[in-house]
């Protein structure tokens, strides 16, 4: 069995990466969102371990101890994170995963080398075309005030500096443009020589 | 100015290499193949610089002590022969260029040490989808001989031993997946992050 890729996808508030996203792993297939943990109760529909990974309180603190997530937040009183052993649990079962994850969480993904080798990884970055284009679209959302538009701004600008530390830059000036080249970017690295497991590389090789 | 990049890419005879680089060529803005020196005389409508670098017999054979060609070849009593020096000048220019070198030749140029520091290059290699496949195109296009045949399929299947050195290996199973395989991978490298100038990566930050 092949296994998967992992794809370290960070982008500033506001720079188009939910729509971004949506669209690519429409057309793309093999391609997975991470699945994270929650507190919260499954809604109707939602299944354990392909929605979510359904937790109590006291599974997620322990997990938590014990260094298993690579981000986690509370939202409206329930806990969510991104469980690192499960993230590659997932890739190694053969799926390309994508983790949506923050500047911050992904330099501290890098600086602790919680990637295990046998996982390959590659890492992209979402940039708006300028602070000032993003400022015009965060205004144009209508749904911020201004107080939050600064702070979205300051910490676009701050996130924007850590861009140069991912293997892709991708800036996102039109959305179809954007959208093909994330894509593009998927598919080529699913051909990266490295990827093929030994198995493949012999059949190739040994046939007469 | 951004440089451009440096496509290095081989495949065995018979995998359709040629068509898959016309279709790819005609999809992808910026995509040039290297210009080659030639002691034949250019035929009606052919530029110096553009269609080949035309030189006499005593230049070429100079150009050849230096050590200047990747790879050259004698055809009909003509001279070809791919410089490094203007394949590298190409792509300082901001051209992608697409350098179509046998295997051997890519061995070479790679244990050599003979691309520049400054010049990226990604290497993508096309194989067909096993060796009895490549051997029943090479039969179904009935230009060559059973000896000729042999021949291409034993080179292929040394070649073939030389893939998982180059950066990619994209299968030529159905053409329209290889043709978009290789435009992803061309589409992905100009989004490296390390490909961008000084200048663009501190205009990004740089802005309030």
């Amino acid at each position: 069995m092949i296994t998967g890729k992992l794809f370290i996808l960070s982008a500033p508030s506001g720079t188009g990466k939910t729509t971004l996203l949506r669209k690519v792993m429409a057309d793309v297939p093999g391609l997975a969102f991470s699945v994270s943990h929650t507190t919260r109760s499954p809604r109707s529909g939602e299944v354990d371990g392909v929605d979510y990974y359904f937790v109590s309180r006291g599974q997620f603190e322990t997990m938590r101890e014990q260094g298993a997530f690579l981000e986690w937040a509370e939202v409206h009183g329930n806990f969510y994170g991104t469980s690192g052993p499960a993230v590659f649990a997932q890739v190694s079962s053969g799926i390309d995963v994508v983790l949506d994850i923050d500047v911050q969480g992904a330099a501290i993904l890098r600086a602790s080398a919680k990637i295990p080798a046998t996982i390959s990884a590659a890492s992209i970055f979402i940039a708006p075309p300028s602070l000032q284009e993003l400022e015009r679209r965060l205004r144009g959302r209508g749904t911020d005030n201004e107080e939050t538009i600064l702070l979205r701004l300051r910490n676009a600008g701050r996130e924007m500096q850590e861009a140069l530390a991912y293997d892709y830059l991708v800036v996102n000036d039109t959305l179809e443009q954007a959208i093909d080249t994330v894509r593009a970017i998927v598919i080529a690295e699913r051909s990266r020589g490295h990827r093929l497991p030994t198995g493949e590389a012999i059949k190739i090789v040994s046939e007469p």
